[in-house]
């Protein structure tokens, strides 16, 4: 029997959820000794890998696992992760930051409170242009809200070329031309060696003064000190980041008060328990068929 | 030949832009004698429109013509106003303030002030009802963003239910039953008398608490007392008005400090002359072969 170990802050909703999918000869263990599946957060997995001696199959319940990539931590199971619950969320984000920008809504709310009519005119998406970095299933419904807005949308990706609504692609080494061309760069990469500060000065060198930096990805991929001089250079315009290298941000650290700079504290995308409790239910009947299951981790490539 | 004066702040922008556009036997004069056609902004339209001798064919270029609609002024022509060309940028607009309130992009500018770090969990679209009162070229195409944002879409008509992306329709008398369901209700109506006050105290009391209002219209449909009381009582969470009754608002006006009412002061689409003289081309051409002219205002309607 396949005997699932729920490792959450909220181990119980989640009982509950898979209890309601009613999945065949599951079972259900707190023991981490009888357990072969696990399904939890990367951190309490990490804590609990050496002890699960029957360990076959671990559901991450986020999309960044890099807590399990060490090369000195086992890797004698399947790793699947959360992937295809992530891109709404962050459509949602990315897209009300555009237009928080181009509507210029922090300045007319100043007015407001000066009692100002403030025609100034705003901004459009519209023709407006936006860099991915990454292009898995998170950059590609970016794209497709982009493209919604009439936006043209360009690519920065290793490998993959997937996705229908991204018009141009770039590889490596053409990350500057790639900054050239952008209006808005959004990173959505996840922490690997390859990522770490792939968003540094070159690139803000090479990019519009008047661009916007969103990072929904991983904090390695900026140079943080970087963001900041380039900030307050005006090498950029603005910079939206959801994601820092340290998290929380320590009291003294400079992005509390860039100029143009708004934190908004890892919150652009939850785990919502059904909707990873689907994705859970989806790869059990691959597992007891045998099956290559969905979203499996690659330890060597990192996601 | 047809004549064109064009009455606009920006006469010479039009002007190139007719021309390069090559319309066959279009001449240009600045006298109003002689022009059988005019292009140009409703109130400067109004001023000039006893001293057209030879009137045929009025191109508006905004979509609000209410300025043109009094009883007492000629309807010895024909009207036509600016539409299909507002509704990509009402849906950034909308879309905009929504993802505002849902993401809290205000609260999280303040935590950001005071160094805290605020995982307060974010709203979504997804999932949400969005109502819209009016649903013409502009409602349809918010209708269309709703849609890719995975919302339900609700719209308020007195006949047309053509929009394929409204999910249900409604009708007067029905109008509390239609804000009883709803997260979000916009107004795109016009000002007609049929619209006066429609958004008023009893649609308030109908609404949930935590709905939000915009209204991206015009100010008439707005009990602006109501909605001052419906905001201070909690009634409704919040709202975002584009327009008012009065523009430029008056300072002593109650908006201006209401809690949790916006403003953007009449800015959420603008005329790009660009747009206007596509649509102007595309009617010169059925004017000159004595087709029906695209977008014709209906006098008597009032839109």
């Amino acid at each position: 029997m396949p005997t699932l170990l729920i490792l959450s802050s909220n181990p119980d909703e989640y009982k509950q959820l898979i209890k309601s999918a009613q999945l065949p000869d599951l079972e259900f263990t707190e023991d981490p000794e009888d357990c072969d599946l696990v399904l939890g957060e990367p951190q309490l997995i990490w804590e609990m890998l050496p002890h699960l001696p029957n360990l076959k199959w671990v559901q991450a319940i986020y999309a960044g696992v890099e807590r399990l990539m060490d090369p000195a931590l086992r890797r004698d199971y399947t790793l699947t992760n959360a992937r295809g619950v992530f891109g709404e969320l962050m459509s949602e984000y990315v897209f009300g930051y555009l237009l928080l920008h181009e509507k210029k809504i922090f300045e007319r709310f100043r007015a407001q409170q000066a009692k100002q009519w403030d025609r100034a005119e705003s901004g459009v998406l519209r023709g407006k242009t936006i860099g991915l970095l990454g292009v898995g299933s998170i950059g590609s419904h970016l794209a497709g809200t982009a493209k919604h807005f009439g936006m043209s949308v360009h690519g920065f990706t290793r490998e993959s070329e997937a996705s229908a609504d991204i018009d141009v692609y770039f590889h490596a080494p053409d990350l500057l031309q790639f900054g050239e061309g952008l209006d808005y760069l959004v990173s959505v990469l996840p922490r690997t060696d390859d990522t770490n500060k792939i968003v540094n000065a070159s690139l803000f060198d090479a990019m519009p003064s008047h661009a916007i930096f969103i990072n929904v990805g991983r904090g390695n991929a900026v140079d943080e000190s970087a963001l900041v001089m380039a900030l307050n250079e005006g090498k950029i315009a603005a910079a939206v980041l959801d994601v820092t290298e340290k998290e929380p941000l320590p009291d003294n650290h400079p992005f509390w008060t860039t100029p143009n700079l708004l934190l908004s504290f890892h919150t652009s995308a939850i785990s919502y328990p059904e909707n990873i409790v689907r994705l859970f239910a989806e790869n059990y009947y691959l597992f007891i068929e045998g099956k290559p299951l969905k979203f499996q981790v690659d330890f060597e490539r990192g996601y």
